[in-house]
């Protein structure tokens, strides 16, 4: 059986930002062959970095078997960087090398656990917005009782109109059904209330727009419907979603040091801790979004993977691996030619581009 | 020594609406029971609602000593009732009944664990502003690492302009001062990054109010800074407060649910959840809103204090409790001096009413 994983004839190459993360290159080498070891090389890994450091950070792997390559690129845009200046000062970066292969089409996707704010508006610029889409929306991962929850948009757009929401919704939709398996994904809007009258001029507006599409559309829902999974994907203006997002990811931190505390206080204490480290672990694992990977940005012409910037090794290697599977299953072709079909039921003089 | 809670020569009268909650009227009875008792009667609780109903429930404690008295409300606003329309059609609620005798000064406070909505709204309607306040905000407790953190505005406005965002770190600032002990109470600003140019059009416009105020303005924090206790005071719109809020209560919820299902796995696993729950449960009562009895509606001419539906006796009494505290205080009169001196620093034509 040929392995190889191919796009028609072409071997799928995927780029990665070696020096993107806090832990770059190391945890970025080694998430990349621990993918490329369990889809056993059908794809193959471009590192974009400082090449001595990525020889370097690869001599500890056996990697003679490994389907990987290296491209040059001396510059790093750091975390504390402004993404525009940076973007325009550091032309040899690895955001911009690796992006400027996507779009010569030389790789097919682009990882990175770099400054968000850079690979979202680089990814943007350098790679183009699909046909009928407004704005690129950056997608988050919520654990929830039915598995995984998308939630767009979760930063890359903070002041909305009605129709970006609408689009958000179009693409969440996609990206579930064929990354989730999810066949009619329900796609729930994010509100203060459950009626249709709740919420702000946006939400008021955006319900509508929904509720006229052929979307399946479940209605608003609550901050507490979202780890209960009613929706398969939650849609919500960038900035709601970026702090929702970002007060999610604190709340394990927050557990944790609060067990570590008890733990320390007595013996009993410590002695249980001992026992249920294990389940507290497993418990806690799943509300980690670091397992998840990283989040894709939807709406542009290309796949672009963005990681947390403690992104552990386990978090690179499916990063990667989602990524393939992207591209495999045509995502940005899906997204395009329902963007294009995208309708509302005509009603009441609402259209799907007001 | 005289034990007795008075406003001057009066004695402070506490109302409470007793059917306002889910376990109505048990729970409010006993919570009042509880606040009386351990308070040594300094004040008086006034019951609101059904008086057969509130003397069948009472009869379960030795009231012979205790400070009391019933006013009889015929009618309830159910938590599903749009809250406009019942407010127009149930005159006799508990809500209203409560609220009027409020505005009459026949009471010094109301207390609700009933339609959040409603109360919201009549309390606005029936009490009225205070003296420079555009709209009243209702706040939300969020434990932190500091103890509890105040977020303003948890969903009585939803489409806000950047002044009443200035107007709620103002009244948030003295809540904090007075109920808190923080003696120069750390105002955040809720937004996507930490950086001035950050955030949507409103939060930029209101950054500018805040830096050029006299209030302790630490600048932007982000949805992972709130638990963290990084400000006293938590600044943000309504919706993006509403859906925090309900996305925090509902993690316990989740959390307690896995615990129980790790529980019901194995035999070892049952008895190391049996040895644990002591400390699993002192961990998630640490983040248990219902801790905190009910969070407070400020900026209306009166006290106006509104619980969880679900409220628990423990909640009720706190909620008493802290009425009676913000009434000592001076809460109402501390806001409406502040908000009448209320300032910018003159810079840039930015100006508080912008």
């Amino acid at each position: 059986m040929d392995e190889t994983s191919t796009l028609g004839k072409k071997r799928i190459r995927i780029s990665l930002d070696a020096m993107g993360g806090d832990f770059a290159p190391h945890n970025e080498i080694k998430g990349a062959v621990e993918a490329l070891r369990e889809a056993n090389n059908r794809f193959e890994v471009v590192f974009i970095g400082k090449q001595d450091k990525i020889k370097q950070a690869l001599s500890e792997y056996d990697t003679e078997e490994l389907n990987y390559s290296i491209v040059n690129a001396t510059q790093v845009i750091g975390m504390e960087d402004s993404p525009v200046s940076a973007l325009r000062e550091k032309k040899d970066s690895t955001i911009a090398v690796g992006l400027d292969l996507h779009k010569e089409r030389k790789v097919d996707a682009f990882v990175s656990a770099g400054n968000t704010g850079a690979v979202v508006s680089a990814s943007t610029l350098v790679l183009g917005r699909l046909q009928s889409v407004s704005r690129p929306t950056i997608g988050a991962f919520f654990p929830s009782e039915q598995g995984v929850t998308l939630l767009l948009d979760a930063g890359a757009v903070t002041d909305c109109k009605p129709h970006f929401l609408h689009e958000f919704a179009v693409m969440g939709s996609i990206y579930a059904q064929l990354m989730f398996h999810r066949e009619n994904p329900k796609i729930g809007l994010l509100n203060i209330g459950e009626e249709e009258s709740k919420g702000d001029e946006l939400t008021k507006a955006v319900y509508k727009l929904l509720d006229n599409s052929n979307l399946n559309f479940i209605g608003n829902i609550e901050g507490r419907d979202v780890l209960r999974g009613k929706a398969d994907v939650v849609i919500c203006d960038g900035f709601t979603g970026n702090v929702l997002l970002k007060f999610g990811e604190s709340v394990i931190g927050v557990l944790k040091s609060k067990f570590k505390m008890y733990a320390e206080r007595g013996i009993l204490e410590k002695l249980w801790m001992g026992m249920m480290r294990g389940t507290l672990r497993k418990i806690l694992k799943e509300f980690d979004y670091e397992e998840y990977g990283g989040v894709p940005l939807l709406g542009i012409k290309g796949i672009t993977i963005i990681g947390h910037g403690g992104s552990t090794p386990k978090a690179i290697k499916n990063m990667i691996l989602k990524a393939e599977e992207m591209i495999i299953k045509k995502v940005n072709e899906r997204i395009e030619s329902a963007m294009e079909s995208m309708q509302t039921v005509p009603a009441s003089g609402i259209s799907s581009t007001v």
